[in-house]
C-alpha cells in the first residue's frame, strides 16, 4: 500500500503539500515534496504562472515525481456576483478549466467571495457554483467550495455547506481547512450533518494563538500540525468520522517556511502528517509494520548525559570550569578522547575528538543522553518520521548506542536500560571537590538556541519523537533583540525531562544568528553550592543591585533571603501559588555555552523567564 | 537656546527618547540618546533592573550626558484595585518612589489598569490615584496616568482624564500617547478640554496599519513618526494648541530597533522630531537658523544620473551592456576615472575608481543624482538632520557637488542648475545605438534592497531629506521569502522621481540580506526597445508562457498585444482605470544590478506588482 494509513471505515488517506507551503522555485517545491514522501500536492496558481514549465511539462514532472495534483487553487471572488460580472468571471473560469485539464488536476479550490461586490444571497451563490459546477463536469473536473475566515458574506464551513447542499450539484462538494474553522472557534458538530460524498478536500494547518486580524493570522503565521496550538486531533477525528475519503493535505502560508530550504520544510510537514494520524488513533507513521510509540511516562528514565564538543585548545578550560561547578572526572573512555564528568546524576561528557568544531576556543554542547526503557524503538520511530539517525561508530565491546540528529544538529542520544555506556570508561580515582550540602544532583534542562528557520521545525521533532510537550512561549527582550522561548517538557520516571529552544523573533541583526546554549544542573541547596563555585574561584554572573531592590519591592522577599540571594548573586522567582525557584549563572569565559545551577521548589516548573533580561544584559559585553 | 524650537506660546520643547526604543545594554542607550541630541529620555524599568549601574550612577551618567530623566516608567495595575490589594500595591509604589528620587526623576509613569482584578468605579481609580499622587508630592514627584488602549476599562485619554479631573490632586495629570489615540480611531476634539496644566506628558509613536489586537500592534510595530501610517502631525498639533509644555518623547516597541545598533535608532529617532515638529509649522530643525524646506514640486527636477560602482575587471561588461541597452559612452571625467553613459535623459555614470567594491565580479549602484534647484539648501537640511554628507574631493575647476549618504550607503548627489556637472566630462564622439523609435528616454525609478535593519531609516531619510512621499508597501513573495516593497515618490517639475525600498520581511533565511538593486529606465516604446535590445545580443529576463495564458484569461488582451509581449518577453500591467504598464528586465550575467526597462501609460503610478513573482522567480537559479 503506498498511502499512508487505513483507519475509519479502511479509508486510504493520501499525504498532501499546498505549493505555497514550501520556500524555492515550483521546480525545488515538487521535487521536495516527493522526496519527502508526499503522494500528491496542491497547486498554487501563481507558482504556476512563475514557473517555467509548461503545464504539460508540470504534469510530466508530476507523474515522474510519482505525485498527484490533488487540487489547483485558489479560485477567488466568483460567487455570489451581480450577474454581469459573474458572466466575466466564468469566462476566466473556463480558461483555468482547461488549463487544470493540460495540468492533470480533478478539483478546483474555490473560497467564499471575499470582495465588496458580493452579494448577500445563498440562492444566487448556489447557482452560481452550480454554472461553475456544470463546466467543471463538462470537463470531467470537480469543484471545491471553502469558506474564508473573512469572507464578505459566507465565512463558516457549515454555511458554505448549506449553499452547497442548496446548488446540489454532483461536482460540487465542499473544502474544510482547519484553520478558518479553528481560527474561529466554529463549532465541529455540523461537520458530522456534511455527507461524506460532499466532502471534497481537507486542508490541515496548526498556527500558534494570536489576537490578530485572521486574514493576517492565516497568511503569515499558519504552521504545520503539532507546531501551534490548535487541537487538530479532534478536528481530524471529527472529519474522518463523517466519513471522509480524501487526501490530507497541508496548507501553510509561514513566512519563515518561505525562506527555508525547501527540502527540509517538506520532511517536516510529512512528520507532522503522519504524527497526526497516529495521534488521532489507530494509524502509524510507517506504512508497514506498527511504529513504536514516543517516550512518554515510563519510558523516559531522564537525563542520561550532555556531551561538549570541546576540541583540544578548549578541555582545560572546560576541566577547570566542570571542577569548580563540583563536578568529578570519574571515567576516560576507552577508545574515544572522551572524558565523563560527574555530580550525583548529573553527568558530562567531554569529547575532544569531534570533527565538527565550534568557533575558535569555543566549546558546544554536541548532544545529549536521555535514558530510556529501550532504544530500539525510539530508533524505528526515528525513521519512521523520517528523523536522520547518527552513523554509529563503535568497538565491538563497547555499548551500542542510538542516537538522533535535532533539526540544530544537537544529538538525541538514547541510553537504553543495560547498555552499560558507563562501562566503556575506565573509572578515576578521586575525591568530589563539593561537600554534601553543596552537591549538585543532576540535569535540570538544557537550552538550545536556534536559528530562525529551524524552530518550528525543532518543536515538532522533540514532541513528535520523543513525547515531549510545548509549553507556552515567552517572549524575551535582549540587548540584541527579541527571543522567543519555547520550553518542552517529559515527565519521566521520578523525574522531569526539561528542553528550552531559543530563537531570534526576526532573523538577522546583531549576534542574533544562534543565541547561546545553556546546561542548568539542579542543587538541593543553592546557596551552599554557589558559595562552593565561588571558593573554587569561578566567577557567578553578577546581579545587579536594582535587581534585587525590585525584588524586595515586588516580593516582599524578607531581608535576610534578600540579602543571602545578594551575597551570592542568585536570581529568584516564584509562581503563583508561591512556589520558588532560585538560579545563577557560571559564566566559563569562553562563550557558548552557559551553566546555571538551578535549585527549584517542588512543583515550580518554570525557568525564570523574568529573570532573563538580567541574564542576557549581564552576558552582553557591549 | 538648547531646546528644540519655540512654537505655541513660546514655549520650547525638549526631545525625548524611551530607553525601550533603542537596543543595547542601558549605557549604550543613554550614550546613544545623547550622542543624537536627545535632551531628555524617559527611563524603562527593565533596562534599571538589568543595569549594573546603581541609581545614583545612573543619575550622575544622564548628568554627564547632558540628559533629562523625563519619566520613569512604568507602574502597572495600580488603579482602581479592591482596597487590600490596592494597599499592597502602594507599597511597590513607595519603594518606587524613592528610586526615582535617587535616580532624580521627577514623573512617573501610570498606566491604566489592564488587570482583571480592576474594578470598573472611577471614583474608586480617582481615590487611589489621588493617594498614589500623595506619596508623589511628598517626595516632590509628579504622575502621568496613562490610558492604554487595552485597559481593563479605561482605555481612552478623554475617560483617563474624567478620572485625573475627578482625583483634583496637583501632582496627577495626564499622559497622551499617540499610539493608543491614533490606534482605536479616538476623536482628538476632547484634547482641547484638558487644561494645558494637567497635559504632563506626551509620547510619540507613529505604526504601520494593521489589523491585529492592539497589544500586539502596539508592544511589536511602533516606528518613529514619518515611518509608519498615523497622521501625527495632526495629533501634534492639537496637543501643542492645548498649550502642552512638556517635553516630545519617542515611546516605541519595536522589533527590529531591538536588533538595531542604538547610536543609529537615536539619530533617526531625533530626525522624526526634527520633520515632525517642522511639518507641524513654525519649527525648524536647526535651532540656530531656519533650516530651508525638503525638495518638493520645483525643486526637485528629477534624476540627474545613476552612477555604478563598477570595479575594472567589470567595465569591460558594464560597457557591453550599456550598448547594448542602447546607451552610449558620451564623456569620460577628466580627473576620474569615471565614464558616462547617455541615451535621451537616462545618464549612467560607471565608475571603476571608487574604493569600497563589491562582491567580487560585480557591479553596484553607488550614487543617484538628482537635479535640483540649488544644492547648498539641501546639504543644510541634511546637516540639520543629522544625516552625513559625503566628503568632497574635486579638483579647483570640476563642479562642486554636494552628495549625503543614505542609510544603505547609496549617495545621493544634488546637481544644482549650473553646477555644469556635465563639463567634467571631455566628450566622446559616436554615434547612437538604437533607432529613434527604441530609444531609452530617462531614468523611471531606481530600486534598492535594504537590510531589515536600516528599512525604517530609509524610508524616512527619503521622506524628510528629499520631500519623497512613501505610498502603500506590498509584500511580494520570492522563492527565497517574502520582501516588503516600499515605494517613495516626489512629483519633480515634469517628471516624476521614484525610488523604491525592498526589504526582507524577516531577517535571515536564504540571499535575502540585501535584495537585489535594479535601474529602470523609460521607453516610449517598449517593443521597439526590447527587439533593439535583444537585436544587440542581450538577454531579456525569460517570462514564461504561463504568464500570458494567465493575462489573457484574467483582463482579455487581445491576441495580437498579448503576442507581441510574449515575443518580447514583456510583463504587462493595468490599473483600475485601464491605463497599462509594460516592463521587460535585462540581465546582465553579473548580478547585484538588474536593468528594468519601463513603457508607462500616462497616470499609471505603479511598478507593476503583480509581476514581480516572476520576475523573482526568473532571478531564482535555483
Amino acid at each position: 500500500m503506498d498511502v499512508a494509513g487505513d483507519l475509519a471505515g479502511r479509508v486510504p488517506h493520501r499525504h498532501s503539500i499546498a505549493t505555497v507551503a514550501l520556500g524555492g522555485t515550483l521546480g525545488e517545491k515538487l521535487a521536495a515534496a516527493s522526496a519527502a514522501g508526499f503522494h500528491g500536492v496542491e497547486l498554487f496558481e501563481p507558482d504556476l504562472i512563475a514557473a517555467p514549465l509548461a503545464p504539460e511539462e508540470v504534469r510530466r514532472r508530476l507523474a515522474d515525481l510519482g505525485l498527484v495534483l490533488e487540487l489547483y487553487q485558489p479560485l477567488r471572488d466568483i460567487d455570489a456576483l451581480p450577474p454581469e460580472r459573474f458572466r466575466r468571471r466564468l469566462d476566466l473560469v473556463r480558461a483555468k478549466f482547461d488549463l487544470m485539464r493540460r495540468l492533470g488536476a480533478r478539483m478546483a479550490l474555490l473560497c467564499t467571495n471575499v470582495s465588496p461586490d458580493a452579494v448577500d444571497d445563498d440562492d444566487l451563490a448556489a447557482e452560481q457554483l452550480s454554472a461553475v459546477a456544470d463546466e467543471a463536469r463538462s470537463r470531467g473536473l470537480t469543484v471545491a467550495y471553502e469558506a474564508l475566515a473573512w469572507g464578505t458574506y459566507v465565512s463558516e464551513y457549515d454555511h458554505a455547506w448549506r449553499i452547497v447542499e442548496r446548488a446540489g450539484h454532483p461536482a460540487l462538494g465542499v473544502c474544510l481547512d482547519s484553520f478558518h474553522i479553528l481560527a474561529r472557534g466554529t463549532s465541529l458538530d455540523g461537520i458530522a450533518a456534511i455527507p461524506a460524498g460532499k466532502l471534497f478536500m481537507l486542508q490541515l494547518a496548526d498556527a500558534p494563538r494570536l489576537r490578530m486580524d485572521e486574514l493576517q493570522w492565516s497568511r503569515h503565521y499558519r504552521c504545520f500540525p503539532g507546531q501551534g496550538a490548535f487541537d487538530l486531533e479532534t478536528f481530524l477525528a471529527r472529519v474522518l468520522a463523517a466519513g471522509y475519503a480524501g487526501p490530507l493535505s497541508l496548507e501553510i502560508f509561514n513566512d519563515i517556511f518561505r525562506q527555508a530550504d525547501p527540502f527540509r520544510t517538506a520532511v517536516d510537514g510529512r512528520r507532522s502528517l503522519l504524527w497526526l494520524q497516529e495521534r488521532v488513533g489507530g494509524q502509524t507513521p510507517s506504512t508497514d509494520a506498527r511504529t513504536p510509540a514516543p517516550l512518554a511516562g515510563g519510558d523516559l528514565r531522564g537525563f542520561a548525559f550532555v556531551e561538549l564538543n570541546a576540541p583540544p585548545e578548549t578541555t582545560g578550560g572546560v576541566g577547570r570550569l566542570l571542577t569548580g561547578l563540583g563536578l568529578r572526572r570519574t571515567g576516560l573512555h576507552r577508545s574515544k578522547p572522551v572524558e565523563l564528568w560527574e555530580a550525583g546524576e548529573a553527568r558530562i561528557l567531554v569529547n575532544s575528538g569531534r570533527r565538527a568544531v565550534p568557533a575558535p576556543g569555543q566549546f558546544a554542547v554536541a548532544a545529549v543522553g536521555l535514558d530510556v526503557a529501550a532504544a530500539e524503538p525510539v530508533a524505528q520511530r526515528a525513521t519512521a518520521l523520517r528523523a536522520p539517525l547518527v552513523p554509529r561508530h563503535r568497538n565491538w565491546d563497547e555499548a551500542d548506542l542510538v542516537a538522533i540528529e535535532a533539526p540544530d544538529g544537537v544529538e538525541i542520544f538514547l541510553c537504553a536500560e543495560g547498555s552499560g555506556w558507563r562501562g566503556d570508561f575506565d573509572p578515576c580515582p578521586g575525591e568530589h571537590p563539593f561537600g554534601a550540602k553543596a552537591r549538585l544532583t543532576g540535569i535540570d534542562h538544557v537550552a538550545l538556541g536556534q536559528p530562525l528557520t529551524l524552530f518550528h521545525e525543532s518543536v515538532l521533532f522533540y514532541r513528535s519523537l520523543l513525547g515531549l510537550v510545548p509549553l507556552e512561549s515567552q517572549e524575551l527582550a535582549s540587548p540584541n533583540g527579541l527571543i522567543r522561548s519555547q520550553a518542552l517538557t517529559g515527565e519521566a520516571a521520578g523525574e522531569t525531562v526539561r528542553f528550552v529552544l531559543n530563537v531570534p523573533v526576526l532573523g538577522g541583526g546583531r549576534a542574533l544568528a544562534r543565541p547561546a546554549q545553556h546546561v542548568a544542573i539542579r542543587s538541593a541547596d543553592i546557596v551552599e553550592t554557589a558559595r562552593a563555585v565561588s571558593a573554587q574561584g569561578l566567577s557567578v554572573l553578577p546581579v545587579p543591585g536594582n535587581y534585587y531592590e525590585d525584588l524586595a519591592a515586588r516580593l516582599g522577599l524578607d531581608a535576610a533571603s534578600l540579602e543571602t540571594c545578594r551575597r551570592g548573586n542568585i536570581l529568584y522567582d516564584e509562581d503563583s501559588a508561591g512556589r520558588a525557584m532560585r538560579h545563577c549563572y557560571v559564566t566559563s569565559g569562553q562563550g557558548g555555552v552557559l551553566f546555571e545551577i538551578v535549585d527549584r521548589e517542588p512543583g515550580y516548573t518554570g525557568y525564570g523567564a523574568g529573570n532573563a533580561l538580567v541574564r542576557m544584559a549581564a552576558q552582553a559585553t557591549r
